[in-house]
């Protein structure tokens, strides 16, 4: 007979990584005698209709290279604490104590949830009510500052690599300018390393405002050098400087015909009318948060899911592991919610991009 | 000092495959002691001003990996032929002229042309105006009747498969419905292929109208079924059946719409309409050409790039290679260009899907 | 309830394609109202103790992009029927009427085995005996004469190519001879098609006895040429010409050498002797055999499974599905398994190799 | 005309990230307007016959995603300093004369060097003669004890990773023992992160002596449970415990197999007269070196590019550049290339993998 019994579950937007942190869970929990319910579809599997499967370790063979959520997600329903930056709802106290009733009647000890600021945030109130919580973090955008790393993204940024790959030979072959599309509302992590990475010449990031005539002079100024082909990567949350302003249309500001058609759609249009050149928007959108986790990702996700299997084991409830300067530790989730982890301009990154060239759109 | 020289250039859209055309022409004409010449960007850098390089077996090593073309390409220009379907413009007889002088100049004897359905109409008008010309079909959406198989199109298809597979897991995991839009204007095959080997579970093709009660009918029959995510592939060339109607918004109808914001974004607005589930556009677009050729469309561009040398040898102009019934022979330009190669409702793979229940959204 | 019920199994090596074939069994079956079960490890799975789960739709979802196969298999136990080129044995009657019990008792009304030569001359004496079987056709080296592809083949080609991308630019920074040897005991159509799509210069097959000073002077000619790397794809089965005669030491004999330690050693060793280059040999084995499948051999594979639920549906017992010139047909397993198909040293690739002055160890 | 000239060269074993590391030398070296001399095969190339490249930024253009490295390289000849753990040769005088009579005649300035343990060690006899030269660290085995990461081992885990992704599905349908050998003499850096992300079952490593009895126990223990394959990742140089022992044929010792025939098929004799399953060996061997680097190592390679132009820039010459905890920084090239970085049995990967269930052999 199992000794004891902890739940686990994913929540909010799925990414490559979190069936590796799932994996580890159950196989740390196995050796120590420990029986696992994975709950389905995130904190809504916990409320009525309960639904649940007991994991074992066989049942996890083979879903560390799986994509995705064995157990389902959902980024919307019940458990939405975070309705816009900033706002943060209450749970209602019904739901806290069906959850609270779910656990007690499946005789369950402890809860990992494995889940993104939002998830993290329900979860927080929930262990204030008293359930007995565990976090992971979980954001492919990798904006969590309690965190060098999450799972997820550097499997997003290889993919962003690649297809910076497949494009730039496209590019190169009829001369074109590409404007490729990344993931980041609020942060360009992702539009950063993947840009460098993949030979992009231009990074639009939410952090650094941009200026029109400075990513046409960019253009211009390869053209003049024998650099045909120009490869741009923008964040979706990246935005011209305040005051820019480029005529759109009577009675269109470029504001709102971004917020419409996205950032890259505008960029395609602007940037042709201002060079000339051949323009083409490619949007990677989902795309990034499928497929096969890389290796860092599958080995950070085993080791927050071991990590969060220890912090159960030692009672620290309320914790979330973390990864940092190559260790894992562990923070109160209360403070990890806190802020999010913008892009340093002073990063080796950001450094290195420039020493080579490569423009942020306002010099 | 070599016996004789011919001429080598790429035209129209670039595709995988290209450069190992290329490759085996040079490899194939230095064995006959022969000289090859690129011309840049297509027939382009056979005007002035006129560009080409000499192309050594060494300049190709290596490239056979390669996406795009080492010789550059233009779909637009001064040999523009085809302006619509059906339409054919003459080219003007100062540039044919041109093309004479430039080739005479050089001293070239024979030109092989890479180029699509567009290219090679304006390869024929040069030959029948004197220019020893030899064809080899490019189309990445394999519709040319004259041949079974064009390179490109494989590593299209497979890019598809891919991709469905990353998007499969993050359907599954937030129980959603995936509408991937695909190449193919006015055939299905990439849509096909693609969605066959991908796992999809509608098709959406130009060959075959779909129903819009039909596809939100599957969707719920999934779901009925305990299946909660669909995955549906639609060619950017698909379209309802004659009467279908769907009101989008009064004094807007589902034609425009289409045509304005694409088909994959209007099905996910109506799907989800109709279903209440969760739906996701995703265009795959500009990836789909790039990339590296898979082995197939490598050893498809190599038998191709053979060939054509060996038509010049044989002082075959006017012809064409193709490859039919994994056998390679020529057929001439003026033969392969008549005809579009529509997707054959009683092929294998439609016949395949049919009897797995995948649906083409007609019943 | 089923109004029918049919068995499926997967016998001797793996490759990719399997699982796609099992789940379009699985769905064609299901389409038609029919029970499936999949039978476990092979023929073993069919006798005491007797081992099948039954397969429904949604167990196969998603397993289109796995390589191996989910029902497990085996290229040993008590039905081997192959024990030598040539040589045939007779299964025991036990074995037989073991078979036909377990079939009669489950109420089965026919079989689909899927599986290579040895497994499917096991499938025809079980015919022969009265089980009503359908034969789907699996070699990796695609070299059963009665179909133009058999699935899991592209992707070993997939694999091999994308291997010798890998390991030339390895060989080029280095200036280094590379000897990849990949599949083929018997056949060299894996070296082939490998080698042709990868770039190699040499490529060695068992239809093309090589001779040492070729090779030799390949090497030596490409570096005349300033070509100092060397890329040799050799199967597994590839052999010197008859009287060729390398002293190896003394007291060994090449062919003793070859048999032992593979032919690829050997290669490494004589190549590094003979031109006193630094050479590097590479096995690819069984990486060769596992991975996701290409695009291709899952279609392959659906459309032979979906096709042998046809050839049940018409009682056409004794039947194996096949692939010729882009259709899908049926031949006698009889006559399918009788004979070996070889490399026609006059098909395109040979020509077409031999076109781009590629060597075959023999000119 | 340009203010300044440097040269950069890449030396020893070649892997992916080189080509990224140069492409940023050649960019930040032209936005401060110097003029870059890239020396062929390593030091060779500075000594008579003098063979370099002038290069250019667009010469660098897409060569990011290249493997390998455009400048060729070397790990024997002339410069070699290392012939043995611990042993250093010195460089005879008239090799370092010769050197700096090149880099006078040609007005180069300053020296960029690329390379392993091997080649620092000569750089840092060329630094205490006089020749002004920084260091790039440059060793797949991630084994300098100097710096968190070096490029190029991530580029291996990850196919370390997806080759036992491939291999998994093999074993599992034939349920058997795959024994995977990849690189790593000294150390285990890369059977442990491509182990653990690559679920392996066991994981033999160097610095964790193994014994046969736990090995043949853990197979047998997952049997038992229901597991049928086991997938063991073993580092080259991975060996017993000393005093283990296991008679192998009379006459013959354990170590002098391994020795001769290599680890993973000592390990798949054993293993398979130990426990009575199929096993199968598979050696990673020079793929790990090549293909496309990750875009972790792209990124690593072009902050190393980039910062090494830097510490020409304030003349900070004798110093390699490194990167800890995420900064990017500089060391002495005499600190550096003291000490092998082993790994750590107390680093978060040992743990993780411990606290799994992943057994190293030794429990």
């Amino acid at each position: 007979m199992k000794s004891y019994r902890i739940g686990v579950l994913t929540s909010g937007g799925d990414c490559p990584g979190l069936n590796a942190a799932i994996r580890a869970v159950v196989c740390a929990a196995g050796l120590l005698g420990w029986e696992v319910y994975g709950f389905i579809d995130g904190f809504e599997g916990l409320i009525s209709p309960v639904r649940y499967q007991i994991l074992h370790e066989e049942d996890t063979q083979g879903i560390i290279s799986l994509g995705g959520t064995i157990l389902g997600t959902t980024n919307r329903g019940r458990f939405t604490t975070k309705t816009g930056i900033g706002e943060v709802k209450r749970l209602p106290g019904h739901l806290i104590d069906e959850v609270k009733e779910t656990l007690e009647g499946l005789g369950i000890g402890a809860l990992i949830c494995i889940g993104g600021d939002g998830s993290l945030t329900a979860a927080q109130q929930l262990y204030e009510s008293g359930v007995p919580i565990v976090g992971v973090p979980k954001t492919i955008d990798n904006d969590l500052s309690a965190t060098d790393y999450t799972f997820g993204f550097y499997s997003a940024v290889e993919y962003v690599c690649r297809s910076l790959d497949r494009l730039r030979t496209t590019a190169a072959s009829h001369r074109r300018v590409m404007v490729v599309e990344v993931m980041g509302r609020y942060t360009g992590w992702i539009a950063l390393y993947g840009g460098l990475s993949g030979g992009a010449n231009l990074i639009l990031i939410p952090e650094i405002p941009f200026e029109y005539s400075k990513i046409a002079y960019q253009v211009r100024k390869r053209i003049a050098e024998g650099n045909f082909q120009t490869m741009i990567v923008v964040a979706e949350g990246a935005h011209p400087k305040d005051g820019q302003y480029y005529v759109v249309e009577e009675g269109k500001s470029a504001t709102a015909e971004i917020r419409l058609g996205g950032i890259s759609r505008h960029l395609e249009k602007v940037i042709h009318l201002m060079t000339g050149q051949e323009v083409r928007a490619v949007i990677l959108g989902h795309l990034q948060r499928g497929g096969e986790p890389t290796a860092f990702d599958r080995n950070l996700g085993m080791m927050f899911g071991a990590a969060a299997v220890g912090l159960v084991r030692e009672k620290r409830f309320g914790y979330m592991v973390s990864y940092r300067e190559g260790k894992i530790g562990a923070v109160l989730i209360q403070e990890a919610i806190r802020e999010l982890k913008k892009v340093d301009v002073n990063c080796p990154e950001i450094k290195t991009a420039r020493a080579m060239g490569i423009s942020f759109g306002e010099e």
